[in-house]
C-alpha cells in the first residue's frame, strides 16, 4: 500500500519528511572493479575493449573495426523498424530539435563606458559521447533526448555507445541514432565503454563530454572519469508529483501515477489532493489498472514501496509541499495550472492541465525527458543546449581604457600580496614601484 | 628552468604531449577525515561545528549564535579598510555586477504551430553557500567574484563561511562580503563548514549550492555532498598561457607569466612566441622580476617546475596548440587579437592585445575570474549566473492539442514496452487499447 498521509493529521510533519528523506536507490559498490577495467582500457586501448566486450556480450570481435556499427547495418536496421514508429520518431525528433533551437544563447560583445572590451562567447564542446543502454532499457526516446541537445549545440562528433548483447542491434534505437544525427555507433557498453570515450583508444578518438543513462557500472565509471571529460548528472530513479483537483477522472490520473511506476521498483509517484473521496477513487483506479499493465509487477511494486497519496485540506497548502520535494515531474491536473506554476519554485517539469499526461513529455512535447531527480531540481535543470556548451569571457583594454581601471586592479593586488600581479598592471602605466 | 620547446624540434610533439600531460598537483586522500566531521555534523549538529572550529581555528566559542558574524562586528571591521581599497572593491563590484546581469537569460513562453504551449522558465536556488578559504588565501576580490553571480541571479539567501584561526576577521574580505549582498557570515571553516551548509544545523539552515575554493579537506568534503547540493568545479591549479610576438615589451610578458607563478607552486605559466631572440628576453626579464617580487620564491618555484616556453615556426601554429591546452586564461599580445581569438575553441577567458593583463580580470574587467583549469575548458566554463539559476520547462495540451501529438507518444511508448506511458495518453483520447 502507498503511504497515506493527510495535513490534518498531527503526525503530519513527521510523516512528510520521512517521505522526503527516504531512500530509494540501493547503492552499489563497484569502484574497485570499474577502476580496474578503466585501468586497463587506457593501457592496453582497442585490445581491452574487445576483450570485456566479448567477454560481457557474449561476442566475439578480433578487430577493432568490428566494434564500429557500419552504415549498412544501419540501414538493415531501419528496414526492420515499421513506418508508423518511423514517422512517431521523426515527429518527437523535429519537436525536440524546435524546443532545444529556441535554447540556444546569443553571443554578446560590447564596449563600456570606460572604453572596455567586453565579451561573453558560446562555443560547442568539440565531440560528445552518448551513453545508450543494451537490452530492455534501449529506449529509441532517450537516444532522441540526449542526442539532438548536442546535435543543436553544433557538436561536430557525437558518438554513441551502446552494448549488444549476443550481437543484437535495437531497430528501433538505430533508427532514432539517425535521425538524431548521431555521427559515430560503438557496439560496445558498460565501464569500458565510457573508458574507451574518456581516454581514447587507437580506434576511438576520445569525447570532451559523456551523457546518457546506464547501471552502476557506468555511473561509477563516469564519477571516475569526471574532470577528464564532463559528464551529465547521474540520474537517480524516476519520480512523479501530480496535484490534482476532484474535477478530475480518477482513471487518468491513476495512469499518470503508474506512468512513473513502471519504470522501475525505485520509482515514486505522489498524489496530492484537496478531495479525500476522489483520492479513495484514484487508489481504486490504479488498481484496476494494474489488472491489465504489462509491467503491471514492476509498477506495483515502485507503488506500494514508494508511492503516497497526501489528503490537503485545501490546494493552498500544496505549493510549499511541492517545493519541499522539488519534484523531478509536476503534473497540475487544475482549473488554472499556471496559477498554480506560478507559485512552485522547484520541478524538473511542470505538466499543465487535465490533457497533459506526464508521458506526452517523455515522447513528443518537445522538452527534455532527461530531468533532475531526487530533490535536486532545487538546484539543477534537465538536460538542454547549455549541457554541450562552453563559454569564453573576453577582455580587451586599450592604453587608455587600462588607464581607467588598472589602478584600481594594483590596488586589490597590494591589498591581496599578490605582487606579480600588480606589476603587470602597473607596469603598462609605466608606474611600476 | 621552464621548459623550452620548438615546433620545429623532432621532438616537439612527445614533448608537446607530456606538456599536456604533466599532473601539477598532488592529491591527498582526506575521504576518511572528512566522512567523519560530516557524519558527526548531521548527528551532533552545532555542537560538533563548535567543537571542530574552536579545535582547528583554536577558539573558544561556546553558543551556536557566536559563529555568526553580526553586523556590528563587520561594521567594525570595515573601518580598517582605507579609502583607497573601498573604492577599488567598489569599482570592481560595480564592474562585476554589471557584466553578470547582461548574462541573465530570459524566460520563453510559446505556443506552437499545433497548440501545444511551451515554456522554459529560469528560476534562482533559494540559498547559496560561498566558501572563502581563511588565513593569507582569503581574498576580498575572491568573495566578489563568487558572492556577486549569486546576487546578480536573485539568490535571496547568500552564507559566506569563512574561518578566523585565533578569531582574527579580515576586514578587506568583511567589505567585499558587506559590498556583495552576503546575507550571512559564519566564522566556520573545513569540512565541518561544508557539511552544516549542505546538511544543516538547529542554528544554520541549509543551503541548495555550494561554490568557492578550498584547500583538500574542503574539495573533498564538496565531493561528497554533491547530490544533496550543488557544488561548483573542482578548482585546480592556476594556468596561463600567453601568445606574444616579438613587438611586445618582454617586461610586461615576464611579468604576466609571473602573475600566475606567484599564485601557487603548482601553477603553470607557458610562453608561446614566432620570435625566438624574444622568448631569450623574456626569460632574461623574468629573472629580473625575480629578484624583486615579494612571493618569488612560489613563483620561481611554479616557473621552474611548470613553466614553458614554446618557439614557433610562426603564429600560425599556435591556434592548434591553445586548443590542446585548452587555458584557463589565454592573453593575445598581438596586433590582431580579435583574429587569433576566432581561430580558437577553447580557453575559459581571453585576454585581448598588449594592453590587457590577465590580472585586470582577476579584479576588475568585469568577467569572473572563476575558471576551468587543467584542460576543463574543453567542456566547462567560469562561474556565472547560471551556476545560481536553474531551469523547469513547461507543457501544456488542450485536448486538439494532445490529439496532434498523443498518438506518436502511443507509438513510441508502446514500442518502448511501457504500458501504463501509453495508456495515461490513450484514456484521454478515449482510445484506451
Amino acid at each position: 500500500m502507498p503511504l497515506d498521509l493527510n495535513t490534518q493529521s498531527a503526525d503530519f510533519a513527521a510523516g512528510f519528511e520521512a517521505l522526503l528523506n527516504s531512500k530509494r536507490e540501493m547503492s552499489v559498490d563497484v569502484d574497485a572493479a570499474v577502476a580496474a577495467i578503466i585501468a586497463d582500457v587506457r593501457a592496453r586501448g582497442d585490445a581491452a575493449v574487445l576483450d570485456y566486450t566479448n567477454r560481457f556480450d557474449r561476442m566475439s570481435l578480433s578487430e577493432a573495426v568490428e566494434l564500429r556499427v557500419s552504415a549498412d547495418e544501419v540501414d538493415a536496421a531501419l528496414e526492420q523498424v515499421g513506418p508508423e514508429l518511423l514517422a512517431a520518431i521523426d515527429l518527437a525528433a523535429t519537436r525536440i530539435e524546435s524546443f532545444h533551437a529556441r535554447q540556444m544563447p546569443l553571443d554578446d560583445h560590447y564596449t563600456d563606458a570606460v572604453g572596455v572590451r567586453l565579451g561573453l562567447r558560446w562555443t560547442p564542446v568539440s565531440a560528445a559521447g552518448l551513453y545508450v543502454p543494451g537490452g530492455t532499457a534501449a529506449y529509441p526516446s532517450s537516444v532522441l533526448m540526449n542526442a539532438l541537445p548536442a546535435k543543436v549545440a553544433g557538436v561536430a562528433r557525437i558518438v554513441m555507445v551502446v552494448p549488444t548483447p549476443d550481437g543484437v542491434l535495437n531497430p528501433a534505437v538505430m533508427a532514432a541514432a539517425r535521425r538524431a544525427g548521431v555521427t559515430d555507433i560503438l557496439r560496445i557498453g558498460g565501464a569500458q565503454a565510457v573508458a574507451a570515450l574518456a581516454y581514447g583508444t587507437d580506434s576511438i578518438r576520445p569525447v570532451d563530454k559523456i551523457v546518457g543513462p546506464g547501471n552502476a557500472y557506468v555511473a561509477a565509471a563516469k564519477r571516475q572519469v569526471y574532470g577528464i571529460v564532463g559528464i551529465d548528472a547521474i540520474a537517480g530513479p524516476s519520480e512523479i508529483l501530480v496535484v490534482a483537483d476532484g474535477a478530475n477522472d480518477p482513471a487518468w490520473i491513476a495512469a499518470d501515477l503508474l506512468s512513473q511506476a513502471e519504470h522501475d521498483e525505485s520509482a515514486q509517484s505522489i498524489l496530492l489532493t484537496d478531495d479525500g473521496a476522489f483520492a479513495d477513487r484514484v487508489l481504486a483506479a490504479v488498481e484496476d489498472h494494474l489488472e491489465r499493465l504489462p509491467r503491471a509487477a514492476t509498477a506495483r511494486k515502485s507503488w506500494d514501496d514508494h508511492g503516497a497519496v497526501i489528503r490537503l485540506r485545501s490546494l493552498d497548502e500544496a505549493p510549499a509541499l511541492v517545493d519541499a520535494v522539488a519534484p523531478e515531474h509536476l503534473e497540475l491536473a487544475l482549473d488554472d495550472p499556471d496559477g498554480f506554476a506560478a507559485k512552485v519554485n522547484h520541478a524538473g517539469a511542470i505538466f499543465l492541465g487535465r490533457h497533459t499526461p506526464e508521458a506526452i513529455g517523455d515522447y513528443v512535447a518537445g522538452p527534455n525527458h532527461v530531468l533532475p531527480t531526487a530533490r535536486t531540481a532545487r538546484f539543477s535543470s534537465g538536460l538542454s543546449v547549455f549541457d554541450f556548451l562552453k563559454r569564453t569571457t573576453l577582455v580587451g583594454c586599450d592604453e587608455a581604457a587600462l588607464r581607467a581601471i588598472g589602478p584600481a586592479a594594483v590596488t586589490l593586488a597590494r591589498a591581496e600580496g599578490l605582487g606579480a600581479h600588480a606589476l603587470s598592471v602597473a607596469i603598462r602605466l609605466n608606474e611600476a614601484n
